[in-house]
């Protein structure tokens, strides 16, 4: 966790205090169902509930102490808390074993980290929404590969980006379902020692559903699955925020990350401007892709279980939850104010001489009986000129000029080749498509 | 793609003349589709399938040809067909471009190839399933950390696989239809030369949906989204491969991949019988994992699009695909056919001289009034001792001697926490949960 | 291995029968070995040279077959050599385990493809190192985040790359030392049953040396190593592919990718020009990347070897060779003929109305007795201006009419901080630390 | 970083105090060289020295707070320095920007860090060695597949593990010599406001080389290097912890980790001993791989530079190198306190019968004039039997009681390829490979 790239409720998740609220969250339910089961007695449960309705602060540094010496985290936890309850407390974690209290605890937090998640993508997809309604009309060039193609707008390319935000979403609520199981089945979760009751109890009191089959643990591909999705959606923050970069290039600058007043782009460069909030993106993009790998391989643990995976998860569950909340929240700060430019994207538009009407003018030739091989010839042959003028000369002039190209469409007909609304024309039915309206 | 890894049918689907075959069918609906809106005659449309109803061969060699010219695969392929129908075929491919071809044909492939895919999970876990119901109550130990932890049944362990895989299924059934969408869209996605009844067409005839914002590619996270999830089952294949090559240990034996006549474990040592196709699986899931991260990477494409995916898919989509194809038959054959030793399971269970019975001596001393530490300690001194004999001490026989444990329980006490059916009592709870039955 | 991404001479190391070629040398030359040692006969070295010496065809179906039978490609080889060459043949593979023959066998197909690997980063810097010196002194802009910094010259560009590839080159050959050994050490690599001096033959002939410890195999480190380093290769190629397409972005448009005459860059628009080669060079490299992670997860193989790291091997040995190959070739091919347009450079140089000289009138009016702030403060201020009018101010003027600034700096002094050769004045430099001449 | 996997001298490299502690003597470095050109006063290098001389506290916060209003860290940084000196403080950073600090730094923490990580090797190097030669003949059965094959010794394991970790460390002496370069070269690496003298300077007194070409930043190909370089050593890290984790299973049992008294294995099973810190290392080196793929992901920098590899620097930096110091230490610890069972070693090494002797048997019958094809079928018939008799049977007393195996070889002959001494003959030769002595 880098403080930096960091947000406080998603950080608070992963604090040992909040690690230990949920254990004993975990532990007081588990002996609640105990006790309803004849188990241990009821008081025990109350004892449990009572201390903790006095909202009691949480000793981590107690706890790590009792750990140096036993070597084991809930074992300490558990004597801890024993030494606050007192004598009933004794009855907790009965038939349990470490695991049962480790796993589920960490399905609630990644629960609870989802949730933080999907809000982000909630805020991030009104944002988008915003501008891309905004700037629905707003032509700019389309480009492959880095050259001006034809037109499209703006409103567009933020839509495709709320489209993509939106599959993102349905991927983490998936993922979310898929790591909110509850395991309390015991040392190789057979049951042998707990009734499977506890487990539908403790289930449904944190907003859980039963693991089918666990085996100490709660089996890692549900994790990996998680951490895949995440760095889906990692990628598709790295696609806008290269997006904008490349928007910002001083040769393009069609829109531009907002600079603060008293900002200063460089220490050395007084003029500068530079798109540091998506380059950062860019970044944090590939760190919370860099946990799919070791979430994968966490998979094949040996037999029942074994505990490579733990170390594992203590970097990368608080690393990349943290790290896709600010990453999300920053891409919705660079969306919402945006600096966007429709007079340069204009320019830029009219950059290359008309060269993005050249498919139309060579539709109109293929249907005005030229073959598709000669008209692309004909366009090919003029475009290329306009090309090679860097932008002086114009398409729509040259092919005027061009009598293969005259005896077959009429200047009229060549001219008509060169409206920027035929373009636009559907622009309404992506919009209704991507936003239902 | 590697011959030795690949079965047929997969491997068709990624043949230049699959390839091709799709490419037709696209633009032949499409064709059709314009026909219906008036844009090209009727008989274009018409002789173009009327030339497919001959079930023409594809020349591959005489495609690449043209390729070699022109260099532009699309164009080459249509020049081709071009030679076949006749003059009725310029008015193919009229306001498309070359992505729309691509990009709906790879949603074809994978579509196909996820359906072979989800054909193998099924007789995968059908496998699975006859195995666990055979095993259903064959003890064998639990194991964590590779060590003797507690009895389970080798059914339970199958019981697990079963669940694991059928997420996976449920998984694959999200990828596919992230990954099922058609894009007929034009240059940039504006559909300026094309109307969008013309992509609704070629959707429905092949069975996808339409991208809501294309931009001359289909987005990259929807194919992100799916080689993620097939590293995930790779890695669940991982899994149960490990599984039984910790069981065909000499020292654990307790299972073994079927072993054919006249095979040969080693050139060398002919007493030699070696797990080699779970760990070619094993192998194989790295493979399929090393898919993961170049799709991930293929998401962010500059504006609105760059064709640096495309290399890239034209390895992973074949290799990933084929192999777990691949990876998914061969496991599904080392488990229908694995040897079970239940007498050498029943062998390994009795070998630490009860150890496995150590936690429900602990829980009883408990509810017998003995503080949970003093229990601990009573328990780990006998199971200590019983260790370092390599199994040659009872854990029975040293509890039953040990007075402070007497003090506390009786010996017919002690002697009922060694009763194994204790721990299979809610075998068939897990097995209702997994099979639903 | 995708064929338009291959090239023969890379191919053919990893044909089957370019393996069973080394497979024969390993083995005749270990069998000589025997017989100088008296453990074989030398009648049965020689059968196997004098047979050898005919140049016999490998016949692979033939030695397919024989594997289909007895599951195991070493026995099925050696009974294919014994069926041609006779009773003589019954001494070969004495004491030795098939991986002997496969680990070497990789080791030298490993350090053949080095060899072209090593000769493609001499083509590709001889073809770097010309187009440096071309462009020594041609101007351009230096941009840092993808805006406007200070001026460079596109020789120093490619200085850099220069540099940047001869670290690969010296990389790759302390790898290819790292994967250049001979294990000849049988079973278990104890020699038991063959003397230590065979291997060191071998080794000898091979051009390899001997792998201090082997355990059947030649431990996975090194080929992990190997991998490491064609990675980072590929990434050093993805950084100069995307320095091409940003220069030949339509908006930069400072160098293309040479485009030949009958060329189309789109079916769709007959103007476009496309970065295709550099497009696909930076999926390559994707593609040469993901060969890491798998070859360093086949590092840990179980004891003295597990088969895992066969399939893994049998995929990226050739795939991460042959792409990485082609990827460098391409390269060449396209710095070797890349179109460089210096007016272009000049004219985004002088683009942004000076800007680029902000810093020498910031240091010179540090100099000249401002406080660091206030002079960042009065160049910033103007420097604002400039860019707001999208390059229609000049820097120059705009500083000559502000009195905060004439205060501090007479017009010629201010004049004097606009020269570009100002920047230029350490190429010579910089190139004899690159070029060391 | 998670404070429970590190140690503080790593730790202390990567502190912002220590990070502000390095910037200082870059900036004081460079002062001087710069007052020894006469660029600057004397007294400005002077002044920054007797401040320096004074050993002041760092106030991280107060430079924090700067950051936060000018939003940039150098610039802030330079700001509390010159509020500490006073008005001399006005001629740092002269011609300089903040990426000369910024990488330079990072290379002197890189290489502070690669001291400790090759000191890291060097104590678990001397740790094996010294287990190595105490288990020298100790014998214990070499595994293929996790099947036994022939006898080795445990000492031979640890000098394969001696040899590879030596391997380990000459990758990292040159991946540290990769990053240990030094850039004071200004906005875009052209000197054009600083001489080259200043960087050579600032190089020597911080024992680092001079960048060929840096462009504003130190080529990201030097660090992908560096971080490749940390994946490696992570999975012979894993290979040997996996080593250990398998001869520590309960039926294995040939060592285990050193398990202290008042250790508890388990919260609910008293008989445990698990291997938890080779599973642990087993993780660990997971998330050090993980920095691989991001690093090389970072190469490919925009044109002179983009800031999108700062983040990711931010995160792996500290995690990888923290990790791995914590990981190589933990591994020197398992390995120097091991339990090691040689009794368990001889008798699992019994357990199959003689089966582990088969080869030598194979050979003596070929040798004998049998064909090698027999001979296998011979060896392998009473091989089989042995091996479902669970070792019960012995190969020794069936291969005497064959009367075809009696027919080539006579029971001396036969019971002569029986002695465990005829596997260990070479063990000098190899250590003497491996250690030199």
């Amino acid at each position: 966790m880098v403080p930096r790239y960091s947000r406080p409720d998603m950080t608070a998740i992963w604090t040992p205090e909040a690690r230990f609220r949920i254990w004993f969250e975990i532990e007081a339910h588990a002996t609640e169902a105990l006790a309803d089961l004849g188990v241990v007695p009821k008081s025990a449960a109350k004892a449990l509930w009572d201390w903790w309705a006095t909202n009691p602060a949480i000793d981590v540094a107690a706890i790590d102490a009792i750990e140096a010496v036993t070597k084991h985290d809930v074992i300490a936890f558990l004597t801890w808390v024993a030494e606050q309850v007192g004598d009933e407390a004794r009855f907790m974690h009965q038939g349990m074993t470490s695991s049962d209290v480790l796993d589920t605890c960490l399905s609630v937090q990644l629960v609870r980290a989802s949730d933080i998640l999907l809000a982000d993508l909630d805020a991030l997809l009104a944002a988008i929404k915003t501008r891309a309604y905004e700037h629905k009309m707003t032509p700019t060039i389309g480009r492959s590969h880095g050259i001006h193609a034809e037109p499209v707008t703006f409103g567009l390319k933020l839509a495709g980006a709320y489209a993509e935000f939106a599959r993102c979403k349905a991927r983490l609520e998936a993922a979310r379902a898929d790591i909110a199981t509850c395991a309390v089945s015991g040392a190789v979760g057979t049951f042998a020692n707990i009734d499977p009751a506890v487990e539908a109890h403790v289930a449904a009191k944190l907003g859980l559903t039963v693991e089918p089959v666990s085996t100490q643990v709660i089996p890692r591909d549900r994790h990996a699955m998680y951490f895949a999705t995440l760095g889906v959606i990692a990628s598709s923050i790295e696609r806008l925020a290269i997006e904008v970069r490349h928007l910002q290039r001083t040769e393009v600058l069609e829109a531009e990350e907002y600079f603060s007043p008293g900002q200063k782009g460089s220490s050395a460069m007084p003029h500068k401007r530079n798109p540091v909030l998506t380059e950062n993106l860019t970044g944090l993009a590939r760190m919370v892709r860099s946990a799919v790998v070791p979430a994968l391989e966490n998979v094949a643990l040996w037999h029942e279980r074994d505990i490579s995976h733990s170390s594992v998860e203590r970097y990368i569950a608080p690393d990349a939850t943290i790290t896709l909340d600010f990453a999300l929240a920053r891409l919705t700060g660079v969306i919402d104010k945006l600096l966007v430019y429709p007079a340069r994207m204009q320019k830029n538009l009219d950059k290359m001489g008309g060269l993005v009407h050249s498919q139309r003018v060579l539709l109109a030739l293929t249907q005005a009986g030229v073959s598709r091989e000669d008209s692309y010839r004909l366009v090919q042959r003029n475009a290329m000129k306009v090309w090679e003028s860097d932008g002086e000369l114009s398409l729509l002039e040259l092919l005027k000029a061009d009598t293969d190209v005259t005896a077959a469409l009429s200047v009229a007909e060549i001219e008509d080749k060169f409206d920027l609304g035929y373009h636009l024309k559907h622009v309404d039915t992506i919009f209704a498509r991507v936003f239902g309206e």
